[in-house]
This record gives structure tokens, C-alpha cells and sequence, in this order.
């Protein structure tokens, strides 16, 4: 006695579907970083197909099968092989996943070195089309701005807040999470650290007020270093200042595909 | 004496801001409906202009200031001069607008008539760019969606659940809210209420049975009522079902831009 | 031909229930503030009873319907008549009502006193029991907080961020929500406003580095401010700091009842 | 050259706090199981202690240096020792810690017993004072509920939803976080399984239709199954019905501490 499919069935709508499948499932796994060390993390996981206009329903169980049997470990190497799997178990032409984790850094405070994790929200996404994987990285970047404007204006002192930088890139592979994490952290007012002495709060207050920048500023100058490293081909960039002298934040956001803008010149 | 304006500043770094201003900005204001009524709510505003190359900061306190001069009342009919307002102020070529707000309709219960408040979760959203505006609404609308496969293999019963439909649409600007929601509501296993009595509660329950729709059901027949409403120039479609059965939500994505289709043909 | 109640009929597991109802449900409203003004918000209420052991459900849609019918407007001064109608209403001995809404106080920047709105987060809360209300207003008041750590041990600058101060009380009935929001604000290193000119930015970057304050020394100001205005009964208050050098939260709790201080005394 | 450690300093005021410490700090660790087993998760922290009214400030990078020294390992055996250290660390004579965090369980489907891991939100809570720990364990545990009123008044079908069952519960440390959910799960309409394929489908659908509660029956039934659990010494227990045919929750709370019970008896 079978139990009927209904799925399977064929559907006359005429209506293909950009992208069916599931969302918000909450899957651990290991995340191999740049020293091929793992990093264990819990992910929020989104995956879909198309469909095409004849077919009723696509094999939603497949998705959770998937994640299930083949998602112990997960790296950037790895994730196009693994879009591939899912767009041919599932019958597609074009299969998608986003996977967004917390990631951790072990970081030295500036003066007295003492470490601690310091934690940053991940996104890995990918596309499976013509046979081809497109993968983003996207990492978010928390970090301190200080305010030119209310330091040149202030005879002392200068409005300061944590602000989330958030670079989405498309790489040619040989930048790892850590990279971008870097290169980001560079281009603020200071850095964020979990743990610091007094030596290192001193140094972190004073870098900070050396190194005012506007939303504007961070945005340009995390996007010159951007420029500037072959390994990025294209991202969309964004900063927001939790203003601490407002209840709503500044924000400036730069998009550059530099292909694009080769092929022009 | 004059205080310095570190914004005005001259910037050598040659990179243009493709968007900059302000998120997270809470506002009060009337929203004037298709029938010309209004209804007070309290948006949550991302307001932003391009910034060219040459110039260090944007004028972030006009954006305030428009919020809080010219912002009492809005429309979808009113959008565009308020984004060619902001983009003149801020002396820039673009500029964004969105605002979140929650939109109210006093529905009437299927068999008893008793009304009740629906609340719908609405985006209005405008770009100002080469002086010309581009509006688009975003509906999120909260149904009842029926698992057909489950009702079919199973000798009673079906799993059912609340679902959330979402559409941003590019209109040509006679198509108000109430339609949009009213469309999707047309095409669920049954809509919502916020009161029922108990012949009501009857009556969408047995609805419900009546019209089993998988999450790939419900995109389509939402797709085909947008594409047969010329009004609606342009979409982007999703349901997502928060599963009964599951901890994760199944969903689907229909993008159509009738323009390049017609174009096309 | 009648429909079954089922909620009407008896149990035997002989287990009362302290709280059963409806939760986040959305509402708009007018509340009625200081000066008898009435200002346009949206609500998300939560309304229970308690249920007797013999009895197996309540009667949720009378929730909705009295929400429906009698909260056009709200104020402090109405609460208790609507905590009375409700518990009523349900045939029940003791009732509960949460109001979370967004209230904006129209303030003056400091030197140039422009104006613009600021919200705040507030949370209406009561309790019917013994034929008596009990009220509790709770407020969330965005501030600047300025580290006099930071302060003392650097050349120049101090870290500062965005702070929340959050007041639960239980008063006498005669303060009102901005005299609440207005004894805490007289507390933080400075305030928050939407719009600023120069000449405010310079006063309040200003007045920050000159009133720095631990997380504990804004709690001890705001619970000094508090102990000191006879109005207030009792209190639960917390103050967050947004660190701007951490991603992590600095946070302080006093709780204090008056009158069982006075009892013990 | 010594830099000067102001929390250090005396303070006047005479206002002890409660509770003054860290928040939303993520950190990631291995929770030990039932069977000994190790499962790597993220937490978000929650610590704090007293401050003595005589003291200016507490040591905040004291909390951040334990989190990162001590903190590889969690369970519910190891948590008194976690709380008596920090608060021994702080100087202080209570100290209470939160650790939230997402627990996955291998579960197998009813039928075909596929297997795949299901997600639940859980958090450990302790507080140290007068030298002792008092430990509570909090668990969410998503389920299937199914509407007895619209089953018996429909002609077929019947509304059903997700909903969460949360459990809080103060216990003799003999019972496991995995017992608790059992025991939850066990007396919803249904259970929920990431991974089921059509038999199982067929029947949990089924179960559920067979298995109608209110979610007053839901909390009065998980109420008794915790009442008959000598393991269990008090609890707070709520469930919430994210109502298919509403666009709002039903929900339902019952405390009992079961001390308080036996000592009035």
C-alpha cells in the first residue's frame, strides 16, 4: 500500500518558482577557518531550488536530509560542492543557501595582550546556476566611531558609539573570514576587544579620539582598502553608527563591482 | 563666531557614497487610505541621498528636520514630492525613503459580521533618482495555509498554520493597500480574524479543509492574480508557512517584472 | 440549532490556572497624557485571568471584542476601570493587562532649542486581584552615558555610548510618564535628542565629559531621584550601557518597595 | 607609574545595588548531557553581583576574564561551583549567572524513524547567596497544539499550530534537560520533527486530530506530569498558541512551588 505523492503531481498553472524550500532551521555544525582549525557554531539555515512551471511541489524533506547527512562541517572550500549536491538532489537548475553563524576571534588586547573570543555574525551564502557556484561572504564588524565634527566643535571631549560595519563580498576564494575581519578593524576609529585593563582602555579611549571618522569616512576608507585587495571582486558595504547622542543611527552604504567597472574603462 | 562645518569639507579620497542618512528613526503620522481617511500610526523611517566624491559629509540634521516638518501626513500619492523635497535639501541627485508602519483594517467575521481590527505590516518605500520617483509597496499579509499532501494521506485531519504572504509591488499608482491585501487574503486556504465567534470559527476551519494549498499553491495563485491586475507593473512574492509539524517555516519566491517580459515578447 | 461550547465544560483535573488569554495582539489607540492631550500610538497588549479548577476554558474572543470596544483611549487614570470590566467581563477573580507602546515627547535642543520628537518605550501594566487595581508604569529612556574611568586614566576623550535606563513603578497615581522620563534624563552624563544644530552638539559632547558615570552611578542617581519624590512606592530600575569599546552590554539593578522599607523601619 | 582604578574609590551615597555586571556577552562551550556527552553550543552570558553601598564600582573585565578562563565546559552538576567562584572573584556576597542557549536532540520520527536533530531554547539560571547555589532550568519546547472547539464544531478539520510550551523549573538536580522536554512533549496534541516523510506525516496529523487540547488542557496537563514529578520542586510554566486562524497567541500560565504547597499542608 503506497501512500500517494502529491507533490509529485504535474501542475498547469504555467507558473514557474524562483524559489521553494525551507527556512530558519537552526542546524550545528564545525566552521574550518584559515588554519584549517575547527570552530564549533550553531547556523540559521535557508535553502531553495527553482521550480519549474509542470511540478506541483518541490522535496522539502530532502533539504532537512541534506543538512542532516552532509553538514557536520562547513567551509567556504566546501560550500560549492555542497550547493551542487542540493540542486541535484532536489531535481533543479538553481539551488541557493545562506548559512548565518556566530564566529569567533581569540583577540590580544592592545597593551597587555590578554586575550579573549570576541564574536562576529557570519553570513555564507551561495548559488548553484549553469552549473556554476557564486558564493558571498558576508561579515559584520563591530567596532568604535568617534565623531569628527563633535570633537573639532567641543573644547573637550567627543561623542563616541559602537557601529556595525558590514561587508557582503564576492571573492576569488583565497580571502578567509579572518581577512575581511582585519581589514575592516583597520579602517575604524578603535577596535572592539571583550577584555581590557586599564592600560589597554587608555590606549583604545586615545586611539579612538586620534582617529575620528564620520560614517562617510569609515564607509570610504574601508572601501579604499577594499579596492586594494585583488581578492575582493565585488561588494556591497555598509556602516551604521548607534549615535550615542540619538536615539536612531547614521548610516552609509557603498556598492562597487569591480568587474564592472573594468569592463567599462 | 562661527562654528566649523567638518561635513562641508572637501574630501580627496575619490570615492562616491551611494547612500547615506539615517535608520531607526521613530515618527508618528497619518496615513491617508484609499477612501481618503486617515489613520494615525508610528512608522520606523531609513532616510538616505547619494553623496558625490568631492564633498566629506552629508547634512545629516535635514533629514530630521524634514521628518519632523513635513512628515505629519503620508500617502502614497504624497511619496514622491517628500523624496524630491529630501533629495533638494540634502543637494543631492538620489535619495531613499522607507518608512515601516503598521495598517489597520476592521474586518467583518465570515458568518456572524462582527468586526474586529486586522493589523498588516506595511512598507512604503521611494527612490528620487534622474527626477523621477519609483515607488514600491510592501504588503506582509497573515493567512490560514492547509497542507494538501497532508490532508490527503491522512484518514482525518491536516496540519495547518498561520503563514505570512509578502508583496512588493511596483504599481502604477491606482492600486491602494486595502487591494493588495485583499488579492493575497482571495488566495489563502482562509484569512485571518481577529474575532470569531463560534460559527465563524466553523466556517474558516472548514474552509480551510476545503482549500488545502502547499506554500508552492499559494505563490502561484498570488502570482497569477498580480499578473492579471495591470495596475501591478512589477513584484516580489514570498510565503512562508511557520510549519505546525516543524521548527522551521517552508517558503517561495516568485520575482516577476511584467515590463521586461512584455519587452521581451 | 446550537454550536457546542466546549470551553464551558467542567474539568476534573482540579488544577486552577493563574493567567490564561491573549498575547501579542496589536492596537492602536489615543493615550491621554499630562495635560489631558491625546496622542495617536499603537499598542501590543497581553490580557489574562485567572481561570477556577473546574472550569475547562475561558472566553478568549471577549478579550478581542472589549480591546475592540473599550480601548479607544487609555490612560493611567482609566486602567483600573478597564482592569475591573475585563476581570468581569470574565467571570474571573483576578486580571492582567500589558500595554507596550511608543510615546514621543516633542523636546528642545539645549542652545538652539529646536524642536523634534524623541520615543520612548512604554509599558502600561496592571492587575485586577481583591477588587483593587495595582498599576505599574514602566519607561525606557534612551541617555548618554560617559565613562569617568576612560575619563580619568586618558590624556584626552572618553569612551561614551548610548544607554538605556528602564523604571518600573508602582506611584501614588499623580506622576505622570514625562515627569518619569524627565527625573531620569536630569540623571544620565546627557540626554538624547533627534535634532541637534552645532551649538547642541558642542553642549552636549560637552556636558557628557563633565558629568561622567559608571553604569552603577547612574542607577544610584536615578534610585536617588526616585527615593526622593514621594510619589513613587516602589521601583525596579536598570540602567544598560551599550559599551562602545565592548560588544557587550554594561548593566546595573536597584529594586526598592518603599513601604516595605518604611514597614521594616 | 601606576594608572588609578576609580571603581575602586569609596562612595557616599549609601545606595547598595542589587545586581551591577555584564550582558549580552556571547561565548561559546560544550554542555555536558545526561549521558556525559559533550554538545558544542554558543551561549549569551548573563552576570552579575552585588555592590555593597560603600563601593564605587564593581570589577567588570573580572566577569569577562572567568567567561574566558572557565567556562569551556557547562553544565547543570558545575554550575554551583561557576556561581560560588565569580562571586568569590567579585568580592561580593551574591553573584547570579544566565547562560541561553540552543540544545539540539537527535530525534527519530514516529514511523520510519529517520532521524534529525530538533532545536530547543534553553536556559540555565543560578544565583549564589548566603553561600548556597539556587539553580533553575528553563526549557522551550515548540509543539504541535490542536483546537478541541474547532474540531467539535467543524464538520471536518480542525485548526491547528505551532506552539511553545516553556517550562522554568527549580528541581533536586536529578533531572536532565532531555527528561524535561520528554516530559513535555509528551502531553502536547503533537510532537515536532525536523525530518518526516509521508508515513510519519500521516501520522502526527493524525495524532493530533486525535489529540485536541486547549491551551489551558496543555498547561493544566504539563502542570500534572510536573506535579508527579518528585524531581521537580517548583515551576513556572507557560504555553503560547500561535493561533493559525488569529493573527495574535492564546496563552496560559501556571505556577506552583510545590515547598510552599507542603509546607501549608
Amino acid at each position: 500500500m503506497t501512500i500517494e505523492d502529491v507533490q509529485n503531481h504535474p501542475d498547469t498553472r504555467n507558473i514557474p518558482i524562483n524559489k521553494v524550500g525551507i527556512k530558519d532551521i537552526r542546524h550545528p555544525f564545525n566552521f574550518i577557518d584559515k588554519n584549517g582549525q575547527q570552530q564549533s557554531t550553531v547556523g540559521t539555515f535557508k535553502m531553495s531550488v527553482n521550480l519549474p512551471h509542470h511540478q506541483k511541489g518541490t522535496h522539502m524533506s530532502r533539504f532537512v536530509a541534506l543538512l542532516n547527512e552532509d553538514c557536520q562541517q562547513l567551509s567556504i572550500q566546501k560550500f560549492p560542492a555542497l550547493l551542487q549536491k542540493m540542486t541535484q538532489l532536489l531535481e533543479a537548475d538553481t539551488g541557493h543557501i545562506t548559512a548565518d553563524f556566530l564566529y569567533f576571534i581569540n583577540k590580544s588586547a592592545p597593551i597587555t595582550g590578554v586575550k579573549s573570543l570576541l564574536d562576529y555574525q557570519i553570513q555564507l551564502s551561495g548559488s548553484w546556476s549553469e552549473d556554476q557556484p557564486h558564493i558571498t561572504i558576508k561579515v559584520l564588524v563591530p567596532v568604535t566611531s568617534l565623531c569628527p565634527c563633535s570633537k573639532k566643535i567641543s573644547d573637550y571631549g567627543a561623542h563616541n558609539q559602537r557601529s556595525h560595519i558590514t561587508v557582503e563580498a564576492v571573492t576569488d576564494g583565497q580571502i578567509h573570514i579572518e581577512d575581511l575581519i582585519d581589514l575592516v578593524e583597520q579602517q575604524a576609529s578603535s577596535q572592539l576587544y571583550s577584555l581590557l585593563k586599564r592600560p589597554d582602555e587608555k590606549f583604545v579611549t586615545e586611539q579612538a579620539y586620534d582617529n575620528p571618522k564620520f560614517v562617510e569616512d569609515v564607509v570610504r576608507d574601508v572601501a579604499n582598502a577594499l579596492n586594494n585587495d585583488a581578492r575582493v571582486l565585488a561588494y556591497i558595504l555598509e556602516a551604521e553608527n548607534f549615535e550615542s547622542i540619538h536615539n536612531h543611527s547614521a548610516y552609509a552604504v557603498i556598492e562597487n563591482n569591480k568587474s564592472t567597472i573594468n569592463t567599462g574603462a
